[in-house]
């Protein structure tokens, strides 16, 4: 199986065969190479229709997300590249424009399919191409605006687009919204059980010797008399087909040839089991959403030894709960990623204060400046990478009217496997130049929980906290006693002179390795924990700039427009004779890695610190 | 008319008055001090019936847009603070938090209202405060994602909330996405309109005598039986109520009335007419959006006299038609800004080769690189502010593809009267730390007109052009022949020594003014256009720092993050002795004011400029 034109020779038996195929090849590779596995296989008849139906690359097969592309990837040609899946000089996780023709549009971030979709039809229409672009959403994605821009947009435009809707009722979470509660009364709806019941599930896979053409007027039926109930898309000018048993290979292929002759903008709404045909994946959708390392045969999960150390996500969560427990003020936004954030723990205990509003990132942000108005203190936490959606809400909605929202972005920096789209590389530099934001990042569990803590304190006006993705330092804060940290005030974490390091963030960990490498080699580092972006501590950077000729900057975040920036700025405005240099993130995308080769990848490892440290000791 | 009260008081005969005088009120103001007349002409109604039904501020009255509050604020203490309406210490032109105890959310950006409103009503819920909490959106606004996941998270938690859906067909131009006319087909269903001939016009003022009680029967009718084809917000969980005249206070303040017992979400349709009783604004609705000084008589529009200069947009869309015309792949995108932006001009003569895509930023960006990703070389055109909504697509769509799609933001840096929420301050400092953006700035029209032509280079990989609103410096610059202007090439202005001035974009030739000025006292300053932001041309810094010791930077921009960062990391990174001086936007919101007064206030107009150079040549 090395191109779709393999997938076109096969029959019918052939084509369960290969499903069945590639799915313990999913289990079997992912079970030693972490990633996505539940969505990928509720898609894998998905993809296999596709290829057999559409001519791809010619026909464009345009992913939402992406997580749910595995099939995809090896039906096109990178069969073994998907051992090396998400590693450093492996494929990525993602479909990418730059690693195959057959991933038509590069992605990560949810909801862009039908816009991106929508451009290329209107493109090949203008240009007079016959060709078919499919988008395939999840329910999940559907709930993001972007996609409801895009239905509007294709609705109005009348361009030959399919929708395929993949509704497995989970995003990675169970999905929340009033899209979720719609699409259940249009799969529980009377007709399309009685459909399922007396024609799919009873024929089964048996049929496939009558194949197709015995049971057209039967899935007609289903195809063509949409669900009485389904008039919410029809609304919007997209004709709305299903729902279908979308891991039914013969179902799909069926009703894919049927709309491929069908003109206009149009949506499939199939039917799909996150996890499928892996029972432990099946029974627990969440935990397997992305399972990490396990027993393929067992489905046993093997966490890796992490030597005791929590993930940030978890203190995050815990102290949330604490905060929650002493002020009743507080309440809990997130956009679809309870688990992810940990703020599922808050959630627990108090379901009533915790709102987890789907996929929905600007929605998230100016639903809690409502909250905040009225006197709520909301702790929303996004993720630095998909905060970029919710950029205009945080200096439309919360820093020109000064609500206090404490925006939490987890996720911030290198984020390792996922690559590009998820980096948390922009936040701080973006945010920066916004008034009334503090800008915060702790060096560890123990200051993140009393940052989360002290944002409370006024002068923490709009608080945005940012902090990494995976695990701690192994440092002591479960319970400890909260500290306040006044806004804007760094930290000494060493003296020394001729040399000074300004860090922020977890990084700084591995700079304050480095000093003390450097200390039994005799030398003496300076070495500010900056903590704020925004306000910048001017006295720690007098200090160091009195006492040192060299600043060493480091951030896990770009570079342009962050700390390096900063204290430039603040040598350059004051003409001091100094040398500035800057470790952070270069100005280019980071591909998917470890997080500790990305670092390496940037030149702010330990070791590289360590180096440009010493270099700068010797001039 | 001082406050709310006020209106409470009025029986219904009162209430026709009052329209009719605050209708005349907002034309004689808007007449000599310009706003947006036309949406608030067309809701003066629905403010004095919300004010007449609810009791604001313990009932919050949220507004989306803003620019439909003129009545609003007249009616809640600011009737003769509005002859300041946008002006420097008056009030502003949007709802606004700090202003009154009545604005409960500030505004500006579209689709923020039931986002809001919905945090709103969770916050009363959750605090066991009794209180209504109504949105007010347009049926422009509703078409922007935010709306879409405002309603989706809305019909999850069923709070009480009520949406009044002001549909006016119109944004600044004719709407035109799917939802547009799915809302035609509700207001032009045969039920509606049997509805509206028998009850409502015909009856008309004449049972004001008779009042609401008589007509019970009737409006139950019309707002408990919903329309049959209005399933679309029903899907999502919302109630739907209407559509009603939202010109006829009788009927709004009943429905009003009704709804406020009705528990959970719920929408109210309402049709109204933009410009609503004065007939040159409901005759040219776009024009009349927000007309400039005009004859409140005669309705005559009185264009101030720019000395025969032309606006950006103007250079922008004849532009794009010349480029249009010699290059087949050239297509124009905006988000409901067509006139705004001057691509109505393309429009008018290649419709097929536009698409105005409604109010939805990221999907003008998303859509725009599926075109790209095609082959096709699209310009989408986005005001500088609304951009931070396409933020996200910029970075995740077309930056990470290195997909080519020229982006051209109008409207960048200080805006003048509509103020904080409309400043093009950040975008430069945003998309600076962007990889594969080329961010450039044009001197003046000719050099716009070269950049747009330029950016279909190669070196230029995905272009973002800014540039400001309003007119320009008065060069030659129709039909002028294309000049290639290489990626990252500044342009020396003028040579000197000791004192050096680099600037980016039009605020350029304020600089260029006061070098002037300086020349003919004897000062020569060496003053650099440095056209691009990124990439930057380090040969030109390079001159400046190695003949002057004091570089002045100058950008119509946030200077956290922009130019000034720019240049500052140069000379830190390389320890260079020279002080940089920054002038550009400082970091806090600048409120309304004419551009001019803007300028002042952030310190750059050509009198400060002259200033900071001349003081600096005396160090």
């Amino acid at each position: 199986m090395n191109s779709p034109e393999d997938v076109k020779k096969l029959d019918k038996d052939g084509l369960l065969q290969l499903c069945d195929e590639i799915r313990s090849y999913l289990i079997e590779c992912c079970s030693a190479n972490p990633g996505h596995l539940g969505a990928s296989l509720g898609t894998v008849e998905l993809c296999v229709a596709l290829h057999y139906v559409f001519n791809a690359p010619k026909d464009k097969i345009v992913f939402d997300v992406g997580h749910q592309a595995y099939a995809h990837k090896i039906i096109t040609g990178r069969r073994e590249a998907f051992r090396k899946n998400r590693m450093a000089g492996g494929i990525s996780g993602f479909p990418k424009m730059s690693e195959s023709p057959y991933d038509s549009f590069g992605v990560g971030h949810a909801s862009t399919s039908i816009s991106a979709a929508l451009g290329m039809a209107v493109a090949a229409q203008y240009r007079g191409i016959e060709e078919q672009v499919v988008a395939v959403i999840g329910d999940g994605a559907m709930t993001g605006g972007l996609a409801y821009e895009g239905l509007l947009n294709a609705g109005s435009l009348r361009t030959n687009i399919l929708i395929v809707l993949n509704d497995n009722q989970m995003s990675i979470d169970k999905s929340t919204t009033s899209m979720h509660s719609y699409l259940v009364k249009l799969t529980t709806g009377k007709r399309y059980n009685r459909i399922k019941e007396n024609v799919w599930t009873k024929l089964g896979h048996t049929v496939f010797r009558r194949w197709i053409q015995t049971r057209v007027k039967n899935l007609k039926r289903v195809l063509f008399n949409t669900n009485e109930t389904a008039t919410l898309f029809d609304s919007l000018g997209i004709r709305y087909f299903g729902p279908i048993n979308g891991n039914d290979i013969e179902q799909l292929v069926f009703a894919l040839r049927r709309l491929k002759d069908i003109t206009g903008p149009k949506i499939l709404h199939i039917v799909t089991v996150k996890g499928k045909g892996y029972k432990p994946a099946e029974d627990s959708q969440t935990v397997w959403h992305a399972p990490g390392y396990f027993d393929p045969t067992t489905g046993e999960l093997h966490p890796h030894d992490h030597r005791g150390r929590c993930r940030y996500q978890d203190v995050f969560g815990e102290t949330l709960l604490d905060l929650a427990r002493a002020n009743a003020n507080i309440v809990g936004i997130t956009p679809a990623m309870l688990a992810g954030c940990g703020m599922s723990i808050m959630q627990q205990q108090m379901p009533e204060r915790v709102f987890d509003v789907g996929i929905e990132e600007l929605h998230a942000v100016t639903f809690s400046c409502g909250l905040a108005s009225q006197g709520l203190l909301p702790y929303c936490n996004i993720y630095s990478s998909f905060m970029q959606r919710g950029f205009d809400g945080v200096i439309h909605d919360a820093a020109v009217q000064n609500l206090k929202v404490v925006f939490c972005l987890d996720r911030g920096g290198l984020v390792g496997e996922d690559g590009a789209t998820h980096q948390g590389a922009f936040d701080m530099a973006m945010f920066r130049p916004i008034p009334n934001l503090v800008i915060a990042s702790p060096l560890n569990e123990h200051e993140l929980r009393d940052m989360l803590f002290s944002a409370a304190m006024p002068e923490w006006k709009t608080p945005i906290i940012r902090y990494p993705r995976g695990y701690g330092e192994g440092v002591e804060w479960k319970g400890t006693e909260f500290n306040a940290i006044p806004a804007g005030k760094a930290r000494k974490l060493s003296e020394g002179r001729g040399v000074a390091l300004l860090s922020i963030g977890p990084i700084g960990n591995k700079g304050a390795e480095a000093v003390s490498r450097l200390r039994t080699e005799g030398f003496e580092v300076m070495h500010y924990d900056m903590r704020f972006l925004k306000p910048i501590d001017e006295e720690a950077i007098a200090d160091a700039v009195g006492n040192a000729s060299i600043i060493v900057t480091l951030e896990d975040g770009a570079l342009l427009g962050g700390l390096h920036s900063s204290v430039s700025e603040y040598v350059a405005e004051r003409s001091i004779d100094c040398e500035v240099i800057g470790l952070g993130i270069p100005d280019k995308f980071i591909e998917q890695a470890t997080q500790e080769e990305q670092y390496s990848a940037c030149g702010f490892n330990t070791e590289d610190i360590y180096k440009v440290l010493a270099s700068a000791l010797k001039k």
